[in-house]
């Protein structure tokens, strides 16, 4: 995903909602980038996604999935008892489980002119979705990577080595992988993985779990 | 459709309503593949069918021909007695038949970056869509395949053989093939069909009668 | 339209309503090939049509000439008086001079991953479009094959010798051509055409007369 940059490698010390660092890989070597959803319009219905950053297909695909991963979880971790879709309630229209449909969502990947493709910011892209809709930022010092499947299942990616390189030199000291690529950070030399604190998940709950303050 | 790659051989152990495991077959092998269904957004009407991950042409097609089927199942059966499209009757509107008109769903196929294209994936998509609208899982360890037309019938597909061995791989015990290929399945040598649970349909109404429990 | 395929050169013993065997032509020879039409929903207003089989432009467009063909046909058939196409009533609006604009139809030409095209599905589009709307099927073992004008004039196609050929193999034994094609069947040898019943149509009408029942 581009060639690694180093005017993006720290862009901010403390994300706000909707931003969440993911982490890329190519021929290059590894990088960090940063996922960036804001709102772009409220509406009474009918909300929409729409993405920037140079995305290729794979990527722009990925969103999509990651919205209806995301919508999945708020309809999940913000249940309305006794509402139905048709309610024409107030409380039920605007909670969390509903955000997506009331807004028009924008969702950019810095920097604009570096072309980016790929699966792996599955996890990062429906973080950085539940992180605008719950308005609720990440931890500071994350970072992720992970392709997401539509069921929440998170599946191995590639580069865990430079990403993890690349990972520390943006300040990053916990990381999330998949579950799927723990023999690859058993790997790494321990000079590189001294005093970090990583995670592995295997579905996209044990991202949430970890990216986000209790 | 695309290489066998082990690590989304088995992704689920029980998949979940709308999860359903179809059989691919490239020159370099058979690999298994997940269909997912999800709802994506509950609507009042209008529904509509969304697909990602790296879908071609024909393909995309055969997700909207395995709607078009699986909506005449469900009004098939699910009648919905003296009870007109127009009504206003709540019932009359949330149930089965009338699922695709009140949900936005959302397909996808793993592995996301993975380019697959191809007709037999059809009665995958037929069971994945009617999985999802019934709130039923399919038996565990089934996987089929199979072109579908527009009025159900079952076409023969290629690949049998190495389909049937990657079905096996990732735990495969019974499998859904078209009539038509049944030939194929007597030409296997005893050693990989042994201890199988094999299947044939010529209509789609043969696939839904092994695919789930009674 | 694709290469002879003998799987589905007999798909149907005899067609539901809105299936009807057409006849192809390549330079790898003739084909019998189905129209399949199928209502997807229901709807109080605002019917369409939808197409898949990897249809060519032409063929897409041929669908549309067809819709607007069997429409105008629906409405002499079964002409509504005085009634206006406002009128609220029951009777006046699902009658089958209403029927594609209260159906989503969809209409498939399998196999789904043979690219087809050229205009001269179009009488079998329009029968396959009618036999829906009346809930009728078209007799057994009759194929079909010709251009259809907006106006519903008959125009001339090619390959009526391999066509022929094609739709015996096939087991049909009634034949609608063009009248302009007259000439190319009264060439075709005598052990070709024994046995068959050879109408030709100069207005869709004489299709209409003798693909159905009456």
């Amino acid at each position: 995903v581009g060639k690694p940059k180093f005017t993006t490698d720290r862009l901010y010390d403390s994300p706000p909602p909707g931003t969440v660092m993911g982490l890329a890989w190519t021929a290059m070597g590894g990088s960090s980038l940063y996922i960036e959803a804001t709102v772009a319009d409220r509406v009474k219905d009918g909300g929409s996604l729409k993405t920037t950053g140079q995305l290729g297909s794979v990527m722009k695909e990925s969103s999509d999935i990651a919205l209806t991963v995301a919508k999945g979880i708020l309809r999940k971790t913000h249940p309305v008892d006794d509402v139905d879709a048709d309610s024409d309630d107030a409380t039920a229209q605007t909670g969390p489980h509903n955000f997506f449909n009331r807004h028009h969502v924008h969702v950019h990947v810095p920097e604009g002119a570096t072309p980016k493709d790929g699966p792996s910011a599955g996890v990062t892209m429906v973080t950085s979705l539940l992180s605008l809709a719950l308005d609720k930022p990440v931890k500071a010092n994350v970072a992720m990577t992970g392709e997401v499947t539509l069921n929440g299942r998170v599946l191995p990616v590639g580069g865990i080595k430079e990403k993890t390189i690349a990972g520390k030199r943006s300040g990053v000291t916990t990381f999330i992988f998949p579950e799927a690529n723990r023999k690859d950070v058993d790997d790494l030399p321990d000079y590189i993985t001294e005093g970090l604190e990583i995670h592995f998940a295997s579905e996209y709950e044990d991202v949430y779990k970890n990216a986000f303050e209790h």
